[in-house]
């Protein structure tokens, strides 16, 4: 894999926008910032005529012959293949780039389409903007939903270094950060740090569906966190999930192994050896958490975590987090801990753990609650 | 469960706090806040020494015989049984309570211990405050941590009218929102929302430890929720499984069937009805997600959320919370995306849906880049 600093080149346009749902209408949205052309087409004339509207471009005219440089593919991963394909032929000096969330699938269709040239995958790069959430549709969309998030290029063998570069560009004009690996290293990849982690919370908050009110009362925050994406839409992740099935059931392969010796050691939690199994799930997942990397891509930081009581009014986050900046401390993260029952919220901030101290002293001083 | 509203009552003190980690330190500081009489008592002669320098009470004088209101035990689960036992031989007059996350399996060793009357365990409250995290010892102690957290009561069929009460003014005095359960609706309730949520997470996060950097590099925000509880502390989660183990591996006999169910779709995709199952998984996910209370044990809602472009600077997300407070829109929920590569910030916020555009406007107006 390339490193994320790649130099900088820029799209001439005009740009072909396929597919104008919440990615699609972001990237015209986002180009047109820039004052580049951009074109677009979707099957649904009404999608077509709002991204139109908000600003992503103008609508693929019938009669007018265009002659795109780059033409973007934000159609569904199930009919990306095709329309990929379409493309290719119907525009034959352009390159031309997929955003589907899973790659390998996408290539090997393309690879035996016996209407495309090896000249025409030459011209063929697939991208993955990691971007985009549970929202959809144009409506949703931003110019700016790419700044700063990773946009990975997934080249071919055959992908030809005009293309590759052109790709480059359209990721760098809409502020991404650029990585590059292979189609398989990319859907091994999101495998396990976005289609796993999307079934694990699925399948924990299912389980909710039948817990007594009593029960959902007692609701911390940890079980909110690990149940936030169990929101996502279904009718993408079929998608997705059918698409990269191969590699997620390798690590689900792992997971059932893992549960299914975590169920033995609860079957029997005073045999010999049942501590230490449980107390190994539970550093494994110490080790394995730790090596999530840190905030911009840092490596792995312990930040030092304080939490404050709040009135939850308007304005009191405002003014805590104003005093903190007055001290010139960095705020590493922050999130508002759910009280229950009463209007008071604790407003837990992570700082570096040098500056702890500093700051509950200081905190303290102005007359705030550093509850922990 | 009774409702949340009960009526105060307060304690006069003394209150022997048996245990001086964070909550039995955190008990004493808050209720010498109250002006409550506190006596402190551990095994480690250091941790007392500490729990009384930090202002957390006295230690309890080898010489003078005291005669406490209530004895808190603040032992660690395994040992909490025998501690309660002997305090309530000790002391005859005085109500006994413990703080364990696990009641059932502690209630049973009580009812079967020789050495205690029907009498004694009238004076036995279980009892459970939803506080306390990854941190422990008493020098991360803070009076304030039960502020607002729900806090369980379960007394027995054998607890007296009385002892209830002085149960119910301790976690009132400190500040908790009391809800009260039996001891086994509460052992229940904590297997789904706490115990199973946290195997969740160290199952997931302990497939972490092989996978590469490049991999790691592209990993957002939903890992980083997923995973977030994987970091909590091995000792004491073996002792919470382990007492718990029984009601857990019932709820992970469900997780089995349905993770059984899906890796056998996932090994054939294509095959019939393969897309309808997985798109079950998610929607049950949906659904199972969307039970969990709001903010304040409100109704679940959905808020409306929208993300703000910030300098990742001191100051910068004061800046935008207090331009948020003075259009008067209260802040439901807030967080910090972490952004990979750039000193660019992402703020997540939460308000209520009626307010969302208004407030889009106004930060736009004010020259706030709203990106989604």
């Amino acid at each position: 894999m390339n490193p994320a600093h790649v130099q900088a080149t820029h799209l001439s346009g005009p740009v072909l926008v396929i597919g104008t749902g919440l990615l699609g209408a972001s990237i015209g949205l986002g180009l047109r910032a820039r004052g580049i052309d951009v074109l677009l087409s979707d099957p649904s004339p009404s999608a077509q005529a709002v991204a139109q509207d908000i600003g992503a471009g103008r609508v693929l005219p019938a009669d007018e012959r265009v002659e795109p440089q780059l033409v973007v593919v934000a159609a569904p991963p199930d009919v990306t293949a095709a329309v990929v394909s379409q493309a290719l032929r119907d525009y034959q000096d352009a390159i031309v780039v997929d955003i589907a969330s899973v790659k390998t699938s996408i290539f090997e269709a393309l690879a035996k389409d016996p209407d495309l040239t090896e000249a025409d995958l030459g011209r063929y790069v697939g991208t993955h903007p990691m971007a985009g959430r549970e929202k959809s549709g144009p409506v949703a969309a931003r110019g700016e939903i790419f700044t700063s998030m990773p946009w990975v290029l997934c080249p071919s063998e055959l992908s030809l270094p005009g293309a590759v570069k052109t790709a480059q560009a359209l990721a760098i004009d809409l502020g991404a950060v650029v990585s590059r690996m292979s189609a398989d290293e990319h859907d091994t990849s999101v495998a396990m740090i976005s289609h796993l982690p999307q079934v694990m919370s699925s399948l924990l908050a299912s389980r909710l569906q039948d817990t007594p009110a009593h029960a959902l009362s007692l609701s911390g925050q940890g079980l909110r966190d690990v149940t936030r994406i169990a929101a996502s839409d279904p009718a993408l992740w079929v998608q997705i999930l059918g698409a990269n099935a191969a590699r997620l059931v390798d690590l689900l392969y792992g997971v059932r192994e893992d549960l299914e010796r975590l169920i033995n050691t609860l079957e029997q939690p005073e045999a010999d050896g049942a501590r230490l199994d449980m107390a190994q799930l539970i550093s494994e997942g110490n080790a394995g958490q730790a090596r999530i990397p840190g905030k911009h891509g840092a490596p792995p930081q312990a930040f030092a975590w304080l939490t404050v009581l709040v009135d939850d009014t308007p304005g009191q986050i405002a003014r805590l987090l104003t005093e903190i900046g007055e001290v010139g401390i960095n705020l590493e993260d922050l999130r508002l801990a759910h009280s229950a029952g009463q209007p008071v919220g604790l407003a837990e901030i992570a700082v570096l753990p040098s500056k702890r101290h500093e700051l509950i002293e200081y905190l303290t001083s102005h007359g705030w609650k550093v509850v922990q």
